[in-house]
């Protein structure tokens, strides 16, 4: 469709230039996407208060309604701006890059962005981030990814949360692992649970990776 | 936006369509919509096996991506239509009149949606049906209703699956009806799980008020 091609290149255009902004100032941006309840809010909050006397976090937050997570946010003692999409079914890079410009993250920064919780719409909006993790709830059930192909086909890391219900439901991890990694071949998967804590470790060490060597280490 | 206006304009009158093709026919159509993962398969395959000797029933399944949603529902006896959305995040009615003429069901039958895995498109697509039935699985917190507020509006029954996963999660129960009455004043809430059993009968009790006193029942 005609519209929908101009609505995407527009896209991507913000899209580059809140690249160019990030790398000027040595900011890395993750985009977090998943089902609505799949955790994303609590894996963040548990992320900032257990890192950010390591890393400078800021965090774009996006929603239909509500600002409840950039409060959660902000009792964390982490900037955050609240997007709230109305109708809308996802973030665009227009919509990032004028929070980016409010948010202005020192160099070194993690800016987070927590996209509308929605497996579909989101996944065809880039927004310049460097990484997208897409989380799934164990609640979910393991065929989600066949379902979902376009959301796990753009994944640079899937984050499997709540594993700590793993034994209250029928959720088969390495096959949910194999379709996941038939849409995006070799995709890191981690499990985590911010409840009992597993998996937080190789969390924080996927998030460590991301940023780039400060200068100081350099040689 | 004038696009928008165009598309949402012409699903009405399809779904204008549908609703007088379903009165002519007298058979009910029912639109269930839910985060992915909710359980929404899971409740219709549970339905469809208790109720098929009581009530005819077909299958609207809607998903990005793969059959496996008709797969089950076929293994049940039950004729489905599997329409893969690919990018789209919603059925609308235009695709919906054509599974109806596919399925031709008889008459005093209850037509199932499964509308695509999303809070957030669905809710702006009127298909024709009776009832939207907007399911929420306690695992993905009692805020949800506030976040996806035009979902919840638009529901004539809120159901609260998984209930057996309640010990293990924080989610208040009051609360998130309270939440969902805001956006629609004294909507019915049942409290579901297909594991245990728990509200099973409520829920046929509210689909068997949903269809038409057959002719031979009245006066």
């Amino acid at each position: 469709m005609r519209v929908e091609k101009d609505l995407l290149a527009k896209n991507d255009r913000h899209a580059a230039a809140n690249r160019k902004w990030l790398a000027d100032r040595e900011v890395t941006m993750v985009n977090l996407m998943a089902s609505p309840g799949a955790g994303k809010t609590s894996l963040l909050v548990q992320t900032l208060e257990d890192l950010q006397a390591e890393m400078p976090f800021a965090v774009i937050e996006g929603d239909q309604q509500t600002s409840l997570d950039a409060h959660r946010i902000r009792a964390c003692g982490v900037p955050a701006v609240q997007i709230n999409t109305g109708r809308g079914c996802h973030l665009d890079a227009h919509q990032v890059g004028h929070a980016l410009a409010d948010l202005d993250p020192a160099p070194g920064s993690v800016v987070w962005v927590e996209n509308v919780g929605n497996l579909v719409c989101p996944a065809g909006f880039d927004l310049g981030e460097h990484a997208r993790v897409v989380l799934l709830s164990v609640t979910e059930g393991d065929d989600k990814p066949l379902k979902y192909p376009h959301m796990f086909h753009s994944a640079d890391l899937v984050v499997l949360t709540k594993t700590d219900l793993l034994p209250y439901v029928d959720f088969d991890v390495d096959r949910c692992i194999d379709h996941a990694r038939r849409l995006r071949p070799g995709v890191p998967v981690l499990q985590v649970s911010v409840k009992s804590g597993e998996g937080m470790a190789q969390w924080y060490g996927w998030l460590r990776a991301q940023r780039p060597v400060p200068a100081a280490e350099v040689g």
